[in-house]
């Protein structure tokens, strides 16, 4: 052992009491916390490669890190799963409001997957409204020819902040198309943001067929501060120029798989992932970087430690979580082709923050098994089993083959001050949080291997 | 009530229900989280007076700082406790390293309370030892003359960060004395570091009285690698000089105070407070600024929401926690010399992160009062009630006066990253985070306040 003050167990025999449990744990946590290498890993991949939206030459190094990264981890076996992906461009954007009666340029952001200006400058008034509501209540009259600015505010007071994601983000999602159904010609909108700062916040958004497709362009919480005062008293301008669109072709990518094969039951496999895509902006250090280097530090801690589980275990990096799920679905195809027997996935992509619980989607019965070995947890921050989830790469696994899921789940209340922002960066992420993670997510599936809790 | 989606309810009214006390926590929260000046006010102290050592023209600064914030807060008295501090003035100071055949200037500190070398170069040779047991065993003939390097690393498998500090801390504390005692001229620290990167971290060190007082500075994570590397080879030199003393005279300082008068039982005090005094570097955000800042947000929600508090609420800005708890001491004298009914005292002094549990030191009995009350915590992700403590400011009141003490514990993992560094700044404090700390804060003080869980 490298850390002499642990009691040395043998990790191969069927663990039998909780005090022998409570030991693998502490080993597990001891060889990620002293000698992991995700941080490293994560700063690699950062500052090497950088952001990597689907489809990009950036996206493509980003596999080859991760086959490089997972070989490097130990694990038995590394492979390449092909999944065709969207390709989004963002080019030359800039959008300039009418502040104080002369133009400013303001940091915006397009929306991911949205159609640009082609380039050309649209200049309109522009008119705010809150919410939905305001906006229905409006006629097209009021709207037609205008920018429509969505100043919806993240709301704060959710303690959960995915509840705050959650509430806001259809004005990232639909307002393009709601604005346009009344003649719009852009949209603004306030960024889906925690932030005490001015960072705007990308992310994915759709269009309806049935409606012409908008610029639509996101600014940060002060810039928006100051445009509502500016909104409140008069009908200002504004000038959006945005050359944003997506590729003609789907691109060849790929999800980047490492296995460590099962010792007793090696048809069994558990998978973790996170996702190697990222937004064109910042590094993706949060969203996913973090995941990616946590799912890989699961092998390479297992092999440091000479574990051999009894399940086979599979680390993913799925490709294209942001604006397709391409490689969540090819795994899925993949494993429903060649009929394999998945016990668990368990996803992690709500950044590299302290861990606090494990969502779980899966029957009552499972999860009561799970929840009995709670205190284990306890030690390691991790208290909360209550949360219904799993994760959006996963999530075919789970239509398809019923697998059971789960998701861990960091403190949440930093994750959207960074999101698909220019500060999703490496330096925002601490080095003990990162492994904490990977502690718990190594624990957690140490624990569905050796005692079979997800048995079909 | 300014958030309309709320229930209102009758606060002054006894709560009778859990479902009651739970809708009065969501209020405070709501009120923190939306309308929370914390985070500006914290925002001036670190930007307008910055760090704050005990006895200096800053700490100076920040007492009026301080005085003004209460008011603004609403409190209904403000005053200021006298407190006689000494003031550790450190002066210019350099460290060099010979690496690689050739001194190196490195990022260097002082510990706090030290002798420097009076401004002149102390060029000796470096002895290291990884901890006490390696360094009892060499001769005095090894270490007389030299400089001794206590090489000993924060262990980082330790989950509760302050475990690894309180292994650690002795080598700040210590190290001086028990060096010159073989005759050193000199130590050199690794610094009481979680930190991936370079950053010195002071703090205070005492001296015994038998022994020479010599120069003491720490040296951060990254520059104590390289140095490691080079003493394995061989017996380097190093250079110091430093100009550091503890001024001849105390300097008279104040706590801060604030105070709610309570409107039943007025002569039942409850404490919240952190300290306003820092270290002199960086801006004293985590340490603590955060803690003072949020302590005087309770005052400003329980006004703002009309909370008419039964027993009195005291936001103390407690001043020389660093170096001599002199604030501390001089609080509870004079609470001992007027007779005061302490219920309650709540000490934050552990950053403005996640706020995860609330620590007891106190009977059983009490404790057990308020554990009855924990799953109205869990929304704010407080769950952890199992830790026996309080805080160095309230500790001369439970000395003095039995009074029940108790300390928020925020999440933990960044705390040993900035702590006493340059680190520690305004910027490495998330908003959210450093509210909903105060909001629990108020939360747990209005229980007590309400339902007199720790009446005498």
């Amino acid at each position: 052992m490298k850390s002499g003050f642990l009691t040395a167990i043998a990790f191969g025999l069927t663990l039998t009491s909780s005090a022998q449990d409570s030991l693998s744990f502490r080993k597990i946590s001891d060889e990620i916390m002293l000698y992991g290498t995700c941080y490293d890993n994560l700063r690699v991949l950062c500052k090497t490669v950088g952001h990597r939206i689907s489809g990009s030459p950036a996206a493509a190094k980003a596999v080859t890190w991760g086959e490089k990264a997972m070989k490097e981890a130990g694990a038995d076996k590394v492979w390449l799963q092909p999944a065709d992906v969207p390709y989004w461009y963002r080019g030359e954007e800039s959008l300039q409001l009418m502040m104080d009666g002369k133009y400013k340029k303001v940091d915006a952001l397009s929306l991911g997957n949205s159609q640009g200006s082609d380039g050309k400058e649209i200049e309109a008034q522009v008119i705010m409204v809150h919410n939905y509501d305001e906006f229905k209540a409006l006629p097209v009259t009021a709207v037609a020819g205008k920018i429509v600015f969505f100043n919806y505010r993240f709301r704060q007071d959710f303690i959960f902040t995915f509840e705050g994601y959650g509430d806001a983000v259809k004005y990232r999602g639909g307002s393009a198309s709601v604005a346009a159904e009344k003649g719009a010609v852009g949209v603004i909108i306030r960024s889906m943001s925690t932030g005490a700062d001015d960072f705007p916040h990308t992310g994915a958004m759709h269009y309806k067929d049935s409606t012409k497709r908008i610029p639509v362009m996101a600014i940060g919480n002060i810039t928006a501060d100051a445009f509502e005062k500016v909104c409140d008293k008069r009908t200002p301008l504004a000038k959006l120029k945005s050359q944003c669109h997506m590729m003609p072709n789907p691109v060849r990518s790929y999800n980047v798989i490492g296995e460590i094969k099962g010792s007793e039951t090696p048809e069994k496999i558990i998978t973790v992932g996170g996702h190697l895509d990222s937004w064109d902006v910042g590094e993706g250090a949060m969203d996913d970087g973090a995941g990616c280097v946590q799912s890989i530090e699961i092998l390479r801690a297992f092999k440091a430690l000479g574990l051999k589980p009894k399940c086979t275990i599979r680390a993913v990096l799925f490709m294209n979580e942001e604006n397709g799920q391409k490689g969540g679905q090819a795994y899925a195809d993949s494993a429903v082709a060649k009929h394999e027997n998945h016990i668990l996935a368990i996803e992690t992509d709500a950044g590299g923050f302290s861990p606090r619980g494990i969502g779980m989607e899966m029957s009552q019965d499972k999860k009561e098994k799970v929840i009995k070995y709670k205190d284990l947890f306890l030690p390691y921050g991790v208290y909360d089993f209550t949360r219904e989830e799993g994760g959006s790469d996963i999530s075919p696994l789970g239509e398809k083959l019923k697998v059971p899921m789960a998701g861990l789940n960091p403190d949440c209340q930093r994750y959207f001050d960074y999101h698909h922002t220019n500060a999703d960066i490496f330096e925002n992420v601490n080095h003990r949080e990162l492994k904490l993670g990977a502690v718990v997510l190594a624990q957690f599936i140490y624990l569905v291997s050796e005692q079979g809790l997800m048995d079909k």
